[in-house]
């Protein structure tokens, strides 16, 4: 569901339909649909952008067409220009995170905002970067050659983050639910008479010890209802027709 | 400059030379350099995947051809798989940022990690999820479409993030650095002697409240050294040639 304080994309003059069509994906992916394009080198419409859109067709049949980067923002109250390399212009230049949560709380008082990205050429000339309020840049290695839709990419993901509360870890259990303390107690009483049995809960006095690292490795598997009784079959099929009472120690 | 405990990045039965090759630029933007391939479709070395791969193509050359993922994942000891979606397999589903924090924990302690992604066409077999640690799910908006490369793209970001140490917001000042706050003290004074030369600062009740605002304004702007003898100049020009002392309140 596209969030509708969320920044517009504005492309000044990008070259390859491709490319942005592309953007529109990336876009569609983290909930971004303003897409304004500063004169488009090839015009408009460009069905090379549609083709590479795909799902993300409305945002290309939606996109604004501007003829100049200051009608594009015009309307904008907070504009932040991406690019890959220092301007010495005395801006400042935000990570994609912080620059994504400056986007979020300009949102969340109703701030229009957008994000202004150059061409596949040579980006935005200095006189653009001059107009924004700050400055973005992907933070890379060595080697960077981010392209104009992975550049959209990144802080569209940015975006999408800073107002996700997807956890940072969660458990896919299906329809599953952590099992009962009561039910893997059970299970390691029954793993625990069998290995009894066999003669590896040896000798006596490290019985305490072995025990409980047998306890600590089911635990930390975090079972299910459902693997619990696995693992209960799997005792009793290991178990089946097994010679009973070894000598101590014969393990 | 790559770094040797960097997550090995495993592609199980790519099918694209293209995506192979954008994978590879993908990685090598983020400090990424251990690619292995398992039953790449269309056989190995792939034209394509080299074209597409440009600067990263010492990846493609090194990259490791394996019969299998198991083969593949053999020598690590933290394995995740990157899914688009839930798999019912009661196993740890990550974001890519907790997912990186994981990897860079484990890289300082020379633990080998991977992580492991599907084919363009179905992603990972619930096989090949099911010999991962940890599920790693990129959050999106409802439309999801991010293809492999892009997936690769967000995954190298995170892990390189995870260990960078960019500030989140720096001024790009070139090499001029903040001015002294006697070179600014100046400049207010200039200006509000200007000011009051041009009856502005009037009734002198507002006097102290209008001058708070002019140094909050101008303090705001973090001027360097040679911004503010720009001020400095834009003062003299404004006033060039002006009658003096207009009466009060006739600005």
């Amino acid at each position: 569901m596209p969030d509708p304080a969320a920044p517009a994309i504005i492309l000044s003059e990008p070259q390859l339909g491709e490319n942005i069509g592309a953007c529109a994906r990336a876009m569609a992916n983290f909930g971004l649909r303003d897409l304004r394009l500063v004169k488009p080198r090839d015009g408009w419409p460009n069905p090379k952008a549609e083709a590479m859109a795909v799902g993300a067709a409305p945002l290309i049949a939606a996109a604004q067409i501007h003829g100049s980067v200051d009608s594009a923002i015009g309307p904008l109250r907070l504009v932040f220009a991406a690019t890959a390399r220092d301007r010495a212009m005395a801006k400042p230049v935000l990570t994609p995170t912080e620059a994504a949560r400056r986007l979020r709380e300009a949102a969340s008082n109703s701030i229009p905002t957008g994000v202004l990205f150059g061409n596949e050429r040579a980006g935005l000339t200095n006189d653009e970067v001059a107009i924004a309020d700050c400055v973005v840049t992907i933070p890379t290695a060595g080697f960077a050659s981010l392209n104009l839709g992975q550049a959209v990419l990144i802080m569209g993901y940015e975006w999408f983050k800073s107002g996700n509360a997807t956890s940072s870890e969660r458990i896919d259990h299906g329809a599953a639910q952590p099992a009962p303390r009561e039910d893997l107690i059970r299970l390691f009483e029954h793993l625990e008479e069998e290995l009894e049995k066999g003669g590896f809960l040896f000798p006596p006095g490290n019985r305490p010890g072995m025990i409980r690292n047998l306890r600590s490795i089911l635990h930390r598997a975090q079972l299910t209802d459902q693997e619990v009784r696995t693992l209960r079959g799997v005792i009793v099929a290991l178990t089946r027709g097994k010679k009973r009472n070894p000598s101590p120690g014969g393990r």
